[in-house]
């Protein structure tokens, strides 16, 4: 059983946390920490993007060395550290030292992550000074402080936790994430940090990470652009007493999913621009890709996306867009949904719903299907939101 | 030797044109009737979106089932035909036979193309009572009125023609096209009409046809989606009785080129929302594959047209994009320029240079520069425009 509870990214047991100002961002909260108090089972999946930030590559070798321990998570916002050169790599490591430095741990057991623009230099001494002062200042109640820190200009924070009641007792886990909404345009950078008191084996804890990112942050989009600082943390520090065995794996997912769910969904209902969260379901595909493939085109289509932040019922376009996406298609048996409305079936049109669809898109949350009519059995889901002239107007503004 | 002239679409000897009024559209021309006065050798490209269009399913037959033989190409603006099912097939069937009633040849000599709105049914009555009109109005002065009877709202009409001198004497290339831009949102058509008075084997005008293509209308792009309605048609008649041997080749290539390049980058400047034309050159992949893909990442990407639209100098979404791109990829030797401003180069950012790259970009013509620092020999070049708010509006508005 999964119950919400309080607290965010401290809810499990053992874990604080601490966010402060260090003066990258123009003012607020830009440096965060997030600590275990014992050696945690760390876990981690980074952008796909060939040009990794500094802080991306730093955190990945320092995982592979510890062989997935880890004792904190050190995050800078207002600069991404990316396309940075050696000085870069050489910031990357400082941040990672200082807070080993601040907690008592060796440098190797912490991982580090950034976010801001890219190509300019980290102010090194003030991330320097800002860690000390938040190694000073962590606290299991500090939890809503690193949430904000970790925004650049987020529309609201990201945060949740669960309770997860097992036969063999009961664990926590807990989030924070931040996503897209920036007022000085740059790339968007995705980070989300999931912690668990529950007691995981690192190789377990990756497994599972990667089952339920799947299904969460990795089913989202706001705008097709993967940046290169992406970052989603697992920590799992085992003081709740409850340790997953093989039996355990599914609850360890579920809590995980729950928490990572809400924060992914949190990130598209504050991506940039956006005023309503789509849910694009497609069904009926040859295989799971190939629903992933028509899904993931669909959620980033500028057509799609214009049309449901004007709520026009323009369901072809839902055809169209499953029909270029690579997907094996059958036009004579697809099906188009809005809402619970159906457009198109069997090769046929109902354009006389429209204006029945058209209200089903004045919801602030709306739903797309598709059914691709190759009578397989393959189903995906993405969330996305609509594309609007803010977004335009965000992304297009001075950087300088 | 390559010099324009004009008389667009009807520029090659033993060409004539109609544009009428039929009343698909609320106001304007929308139907369009481009004829050969004897049978042309006749090729074409279809859109790959596994949604095609029934006139799209109806021209790939008739080219089959000819051989490569054409006398016309009809069209009609207003109206898709697209997600029709079986009455929409007869549509496009009755369009090829009321056009071939008209000019005197089989339905099978005809080519057919729509464009406009997804899924609502043609009101064949009155695009046949256009192809009467249109039979009896043909005249090779007439080449304006069938280029603006094809557009939507393109913002103009896009139609060019050159004379191409030959050892073997002089024929000449014409061609139409139309773009996106249309008040009513809906699904852009891109559709592209050649014509020569070369005499060409089909097979060869096909061969020529695919080439010229791959770096005209297949190296353009608006907001990446792929119409159900796409074509681009050739025909040649040889009507300038230079015959186009194996030697004559290049000079064929070279005039269907040079048309085609002018009306792809008449359909980028007529983008919707377009302010800028862009030129996205990649160099330095691995292959020409990669290559391309590296070029159509950036080409699509809503974060680099948006800074180009804001005069933004943000070259690191140049790189963030190249990196997540899928193409082979070296950080440490990769390079970005925005007009002749060299950004980053070596693993290392030239910040300081980001006011010469921002005057750059405040041109209406901008060029980007992306090397993938592979060492390898491949580039390709892409066209685009960039991202307005605008775009957002004329596609968020009510279909209905």
């Amino acid at each position: 059983m999964i119950a919400p509870v309080e607290g965010g990214i401290t809810a499990p047991a053992g874990f604080a946390a601490a966010g402060v100002a260090c003066g990258i961002k123009r003012a607020g909260l830009d440096l965060a920490l997030v600590v275990s108090d014992r050696p945690a089972s760390a876990a981690a999946l980074f952008t796909t993007n060939r040009a990794a930030a500094a802080p991306v590559v730093l955190s990945r070798a320092h995982l592979e060395s510890t062989q997935g321990v880890a004792r904190a998570v050190v995050t800078n916002s207002g600069c991404a550290n990316a396309c940075t050169g050696p000085a870069g790599a050489e910031h990357a490591w400082l941040m990672a030292v200082e807070t080993a430095r601040a907690i008592g741990c060796e440098p190797e057991e912490v991982l580090v992550a950034s976010t801001g623009v890219i190509g300019v230099a980290l102010d090194i001494a003030r991330v320097s000074a800002g860690i000390v002062a938040a190694g000073a200042d962590l606290s299991p109640g500090h939890h809503a402080r690193a949430a904000q820190a970790i925004m650049t200009t987020d529309p609201f924070p990201k945060a949740h936790a669960v309770a997860v009641e097992t036969a063999a007792g009961s664990f926590r886990v807990g989030g924070m994430a931040k996503g897209s909404g920036m007022i000085e345009p740059r790339l968007a950078t995705m980070l989300g940090y999931l912690t668990t008191d529950a007691a995981v084996a690192p190789a377990v804890l990756q497994r599972a990470l990667a089952e339920v990112c799947d299904g969460t942050f990795n089913a989202i989009t706001v705008d097709g652009e993967c940046s290169t600082n992406d970052c989603v943390f697992a920590l799992a520090n085992g003081a709740s007493g409850v340790r997953i065995g093989p039996g355990g794996h599914g609850a360890l997912v579920e809590g995980l999913h729950a928490v990572a769910l809400e924060l992914a969904l949190g990130i598209v209902r504050g991506g940039e621009g956006a005023t309503k969260l789509v849910t694009v379901c497609v069904t009926g595909a040859a295989s799971r890709a190939d629903a992933r493939r028509a899904a993931r085109a669909i959620a980033n289509s500028p057509l799609v996306k214009t049309a449901v932040h004007g709520g026009d019922p323009n369901w072809g376009r839902l055809i169209a867009v499953a029909g270029r996406s690579g997907a094996a298609f059958d036009l004579s048996r697809a099906r188009v949904t809005i809402g619970d409305v159906v457009l198109f079936a069997d090769g046929l049109p109902f354009d006389d719903r429209a204006a029945e669809a058209a209200a089903a898109l004045g919801h602030p949350e709306v739903g797309l299907g598709v059914d691709l009519g190759t009578g397989g059995t393959g189903e995906s889901v993405m969330w996305t939101c609509d594309l609007s002239a803010e977004y335009v107007r965000i992304n297009a503004e001075y950087r300088t």
